[in-house]
């Protein structure tokens, strides 16, 4: 067996986004009169600005409206979403990651773009990258051992070596890793005989129970906890035992043979790239988002009245009081938000979404997740057991230190400790603790599992700034991304398939209004929790816009929309089984 | 078949708890050496009162800390825990149940102490009560009917009849009803012989794959949906669809074939009562938990200190300052709290918790709640659809009517009118909402299924007073309640376990320390989330003080723990099985 592979497309719907937009390729070709047409686009986070970013390069003017506010931001708002770093001060060359702090190298879309834009990155000390991180300490069950790849923890721990085999066993016996190479490859009809094997076999599963069955991996309760605490790959943990195993396989597809990178300055410099940064437009005039915006995004959207159909538009009311009619409109927020914070009403009477969109939206789920950062003078974890990453079963769960390297000026702060980084209940444990509360609780345990620098952690806990977010217990937001249960699978399909509209001769999801209103954001993608596929789907949402302005792509360039038919692409679907027949 | 009888034993552990304590009895007798030994309790709510009550009248002086303040409450302390009830103003009848709200005729303890207590209770106007509920509005994908009962339900919808009749079927033929006639019947060893049959088969099923999979419902996915959205029973729905199926067993046993009850005063009424209900010592000397704690529950508790064994007691930190120690403790909090707001340290070194219980603690999960209340002069719903309950998939979810009569005094109020009861996701949802926001959002949708009442709900929504809670943003409490998942059952087993220490021979989990600290409350219960059941687990924790203290039960009436090497009583013991021996 040849070493897996990270693959870089989507399994569930394998277009190459990446090559769609590089090279200097744009999206498609609006007709003369649509030149200029402006476009709102709710939500300056990854989809949105990069489906802003793409219509603005074919001539649309995209105006985005985003909740979130900042000081330094452009108008007060703030650019990112859940791309959230913070510099606490201009001096520090220290960034910390409130959101998306780590992106594998397969993630070749959000690639084209740090490239274009000409951002800085660097290797992320990784648990078990042993090229780059010092050590994982391993916590677990009140044992602490010091590690550098998951092949020295199955070595020195003889009963995590047994588990890990068996689930390398299992992985390559249901066809994942010949499944990561078929897409590598781009073999896409063998990609989708694989999937759909996987697909039809394992969408009622829990990543928990392929764990257990022994038509899994056929562990015992308690190798089952081991190997789930210790992890089995980038972010698959216990924490998400009770995810749809296809959940897990999409995680495992995207990161297993991957690299991961950060940002030298942030994440949000890509935000404000996307932003700033000077294109041009089909006729090659120069311009950018911030222009076209004039220097801020709107305000909140409060209600967004929807017409019946393409011609009708969709009037978009903000929060400053003001209200505007768009042609059309790109939706990127958190669907939940469309129950709480955003109104969806209908502009001529017809509901803006039928019964199985109505449905999704109602249905899926969130999870919640929280981090607790200090910032330091100096990486004073260096030469000790903390400098790299700690795993444990403690409320901590994900210990990371990073050194941001000289200050930008002086007195400036370099160190950033990551005292916790958790899921779901291990986030929920914290949710309604202070911040203060929450670095003593945190360096409480942390203090346990690295004695030898105790008591310097404790001092650096209580001179250091510390900051703390709870996305669940963010408005704008309400959960950090989407997850899905065995049984969701119909959901993301009906989701996902929002932008094509009836473009393709007829809508994807039946009984759907054709309306001028397309969804994105990575709960609209397959795999949420990655930037990567929450941008591919602003490029979605942007070439069904493309299509409702009346535009078109190139022959030399199809368009996701334009390979929906397309029997390797299209993603499959997925019977209502046992009886009765919904699809 | 004959209709099904709630049980009122818990099928893990039969042991009957009211009997135990009902008819004068007391729970055992302390040597006289013992008489009048301080016990702290900590947490005021349902186990913790039940525990308190319970060892004052052996002869005890329980000192109960309480870490929820109210300015009405004694000592400016509120009693009670998830028992909240609110009444807004003094003139009112109408009373808020933030937390508990209803309780099954099955909850035979709870039924003791109400009557032992004097409380009124009547019908609570449950979905598909006939009897007291006016009508069971069903608005599922947009289609609304007004039914009395599920019986008519399954009538007018004709997919939802199959539904229901298949998922009958299928507990009947995997044995519900006849382990409900056993236990009902105290035939211990049959019911113990049926739940063993269905705990072995199912602990690793979720509730979801148990509607889907063949060997258990077999519904399609669109009928599963249907059959979870409309409820399955008191609390059974689709919120729950992943909870290991025992869990959903449990509720079933409890509440199938029960009617609901409320306390006409609140169910707060039963905290206060126990708090200042006269009772009397083993010797006949009146006394009261009111008077042993002079008048007010002490704050918060910020650590424990925990002796390495029986006769080192417990030394109990709390937020005024003071420290004091304690022969034995009982603390009731959820136990999340432990590794947030309350330090457990050893008093002399030895840990006092062993790996399996430190693993129980962090790794069992809490359920999201919210609701949101309006209390309003009179029941302006009377005669329209509102007047009953809601059962929706949108976002209130559930809805319930309330009239509490004559108001106490003139211009007080006696309509409630509960918009949203939630779990889990649709809590979540609403999390970072402002009570406004609540409401608005929530009448909106209401509004929609109630087109006739829909004019009067958005006038009285603005005029009435409002209340909401989030059980997770709590701090006290941070989730509502524990939910079992699939794996979960040993550390159900481990907590509930946890009150045997060594007095039987040997402790019953291996490795745990034998210390003067008991662990109650319903997250140790094995069906969380029944208040009967909390209190159960505080008479299993006041067992152990008895021990603990060198008192012993009496032989005419036996306790939970004497009971606890009893073939039929034990709780069952689940292999680790595939491969692996933990047990």
């Amino acid at each position: 067996m040849t070493e897996p592979r990270a693959a870089d497309l989507q399994v569930d719907f394998p277009f190459d986004y990446a090559q769609h937009v590089s090279g200097g390729r744009r999206i498609g070709r609006l007709p003369d009169h649509a030149l200029g047409s402006p476009v709102a686009v709710v939500g300056a986070g990854g989809s949105g600005l990069t489906a802003a970013y793409e219509l603005l390069r074919i001539g649309c003017r995209p105006i985005l409206y985003e909740a979130e506010t900042e000081p330094g931001g452009p108008g007060g708002r703030r650019l990112g979403g859940r791309m959230y770093s913070r510099r606490l001060s201009d001096a520090d060359s220290a960034v910390v990651e409130l959101g998306c702090m780590r992106f594998p190298d397969s993630a070749h879309l959000l690639r084209h773009y740090t490239e274009e834009f000409g951002l800085r990155r660097s290797p992320f000390r990784d648990e078990y990258a042993a090229d780059v991180t010092p050590r994982t300490v391993v916590d677990l069950n009140g044992e602490t051992r010091s590690v550098s790849t998951m092949a020295d923890l199955s070595a020195e721990h003889p009963g995590f070596g047994r588990a890990r085999r068996r689930w390398e066993a299992a992985l390559r016996r249901i066809g994942v890793f010949e499944l990561q190479d078929a897409l590598v490859a781009r073999d896409r009809a063998r990609a989708r005989r694989l999937w759909s094997d996987l697909a039809h076999r394992f969408e009622e599963w829990t990543f928990y129970r392929f764990l257990r069955d022994p038509g899994g991996v056929g562990l015992s309760r308690s190798d089952a906890h081991l190997l789930g605490t210790t992890g089995v790959a980038t972010t698959v943990w216990d924490t998400f035992y009770h995810l749809s195993f296809l959940e897990t396989l999409r995680m495992l597809l995207a990161t297993e043979g991957s690299t991961m990178y950060l940002l030298d300055d942030g994440i949000s410099a890509l935000a404000d790239a996307f932003w700033g940064h000077g294109t041009t437009g089909p006729d090659g005039t120069p311009t950018s988002l911030a222009e076209v915006n004039r220097g801020a995004p709107r305000p909140a959207v409060t209600a967004l009245e929807v017409g019946a159909d393409q011609s009708r538009g969709v009037v978009v009311h903000c929060e400053d009081g003001t209200s505007q009619w768009y042609p059309a409109v790109v939706f990127t927020p958190q669907l939940h938000i469309l129950e709480t914070g955003v109104e969806v009403r209908p502009l001529n009477g017809v509901r803006p979404f039928g019964p199985r969109l109505r449905e999704a939206i109602r249905r899926i789920a969130y999870w919640q997740s929280a981090k607790t950062v200090l910032v330091t003078e100096s990486p004073f974890w260096e030469g000790t057991s903390l400098d790299g990453v700690t795993i444990t079963d403690r409320l901590p769960r994900a210990t990371y230190t990073f050194d941001y390297g000289e200050p930008r000026r002086p007195g400036g702060r370099r160190g950033v400790l990551v005292l916790s980084f958790t899921w779901a209940q291990d986030s929920t444990k914290l949710a309604s603790s202070t911040v203060d509360e929450r670095v003593r609780a945190l360096v409480r345990e942390l203090a346990e599992i690295h004695p030898e620098v105790a008591g310097e952690l404790r001092r650096q806990a209580e001179n250091a700034e510390a900051c703390t977010i709870s996305w669940e217990n963010q408005r704008n937001f309400r959960g950090y991304c989407r997850y899905a249960r065995p049984g969701d699978y119909t959901y993301q399909w009906d989701l996902f398939a929002n932008f094509v509209k009836d473009f393709t001769g007829s809508p994807p999801v039946p009984g759907e209004p054709v309306t001028p209103l397309f969804l994105a954001g990575d709960d609209v993608a397959w795999s949420p929790g990655w930037l990567d596929h929450a941008m591919a789907s602003g490029l979605n949402a942007a070439w069904g816009v493309l299509r409702c302005l009346g535009g078109r792509t190139t022959p030399d360039n199809p368009g996701p929309g334009d390979l929906w038919d397309d029997e390797h692409h299209r993603p499959l679907v997925l019977p209502d089984d046992v009886e009765g027949d919904r699809r």
